[in-house]
């Protein structure tokens, strides 16, 4: 069984941006991409999301600012802001994080970045150029995924895989991204949802299963293909005395069980989470490089 | 066996459509809503298709109208076209009939549409709008499937959808059309291509099976599971000595075999071909009443 190592991998390409940045930013003393976060209220899941964007920022050179707000901004204020980072010429990309308060329509803030600064992929020009199989800045989790499977060359071509859960930031994203014509894509994909009246119907036929349920170890041993490759997006707080922090995380997946009888599998924590933010560096490289026009 | 004829079924929406129109628009005072066609070049299928887009436009009151341009017409040329028809108050929507001449680039036309007066929904933002199930204007083909099984009630909540053929303007938006948590969607939807090892494998499996590979009677009884619902994209042009024409149309699905099997399907002709030029109807009336922001 190969456990799919996001912290070894994501380590290995902040390596390899770090010396990009050198290379191709400050020793040719152009500005480092910058990376601008903007942050509505108090929410402790995205303060922590925030400041991990700071900090791998900051080890691979990059700029990184935040705009902080508080919970009671106006959606006409955040607006005001969008447009200002769209124009600033200092700013490469930026993401608005999300959730954003219940009084602001999150779709309008994201239709107004400029698709060339949506670093998170969220805009609908990026969404469509995506399905369109065009140059877009791809959103992080996928792209993560995508990123893990192609380092660790896992065969996509040909192979069914099972996506669990159709939100808009993974499921959908990723069944599309692998079933796409190109390289390291060319699945049959199956996406499955809430709806799907018996998923293990389908889980037992997939080569490659993504799990984006959000639920807490719903995957277990018995639902999994024998030498199928898994990958585990889910991300739960379990309170746990032992641990100096309180808690520890789990996913979707039951680890313990499903490892015996996969291939290769990501663990949480140290899988896919980490993958995200590393694609998010990704993006902001492309963006300060103009390489989606 | 119930045939989903669409020949019946568009008449009687158009007949919808020539009502909706005569008392929102004509009784008002109101302009007839307006379709533009933009056709470059000598393409015969195009020509047949914009004049049948023509005859549509009168049978429900609509204007249409048709900007006709030679083979070698530019590539900047066609992008000033655009423009005009985007700025031009009495066009409410218009179409770049595709495909283009080799030396324009096709996705750089599109994209210079008016996404709010992209009725062929090709447009990313539209694209991307779909995708995050956000009103926008559907593409005309996946927009008639979509059609054909709500007026037929054919439940499509929980049930497995294999769709055939990944291309941009069929396969896969109707998957994702088919996935998105909506009424008349939520099924489970597996995408298949020319890289799926055995296409048989998932066919037999489909409750809902949407065949648009574009390979004449690819699809043959043995492949279709016992009252499946096959909706037949495929248009193919046989020579035929017997008919006025001196060609008959058939599918990818060979329907007398896998008519004796199904519970219900499209015939070729009268099928999905005719809901296409409907569905372009219907976005272009809803791009008169504004419908889509």
């Amino acid at each position: 069984m190969i456990l799919l190592d996001g912290r070894t991998l994501s380590e290995q390409i902040k390596s390899e941006i770090t010396k990009e940045v050198k290379k191709e930013f400050l020793d040719k003393g152009k500005p480092a991409p910058h990376l601008a976060a903007v942050l509505v209220g108090e929410d402790p899941a995205s303060q922590t999301y925030v400041a991990n964007k700071e900090k791998s920022c900051r080890e691979v050179g990059f700029t990184s600012s935040v705009y902080r707000y508080p919970e009671n901004f106006t959606e006409k204020n955040l607006l005001e802001v969008v447009d200002f980072l769209n124009k600033d010429g200092d700013v490469d990309g930026f993401i608005v994080q999300l959730p954003l308060p219940k009084h602001i329509n999150e779709h309008k803030i994201i239709e107004r970045i400029n698709p060339l600064k949506d670093v998170d992929g969220f805009h609908p020009v990026n969404v469509g150029r995506m399905m369109l199989n065009l140059p877009s800045f791809l959103p992080a989790t996928p792209f993560g995924i995508m990123t893990l499977l192609e380092r660790y060359h896992i065969e996509t071509e040909g192979k069914h895989v099972v996506v669990l859960g159709r939100s808009n930031i993974v499921g959908t994203p990723i069944s599309l991204m692998l079933s796409r014509k190109a390289k390291n894509a060319n699945a049959t994909v199956t996406l499955c949802h809430s709806y799907t009246p018996d998923i293990k119907k389908y889980t037992l036929d997939a080569d490659i299963l993504i799990v984006a349920m959000g639920k807490l170890g719903i995957v277990t041993a018995d639902m999994v293909k024998k030498d199928a490759v898994v990958v585990d997006v889910g991300m739960h707080r379990i309170p746990a005395g032992d641990t100096k922090s309180g808690f520890r995380l789990k996913g979707d997946v039951v680890f313990d069980e499903v490892s015996k009888k996969c291939s290769a599998i990501t663990p949480v924590p140290g899988g896919v989470g980490l993958m995200t933010i590393v694609s998010l560096l990704l993006n902001t490289l492309k963006a300060s490089k103009k390489e989606i026009k």
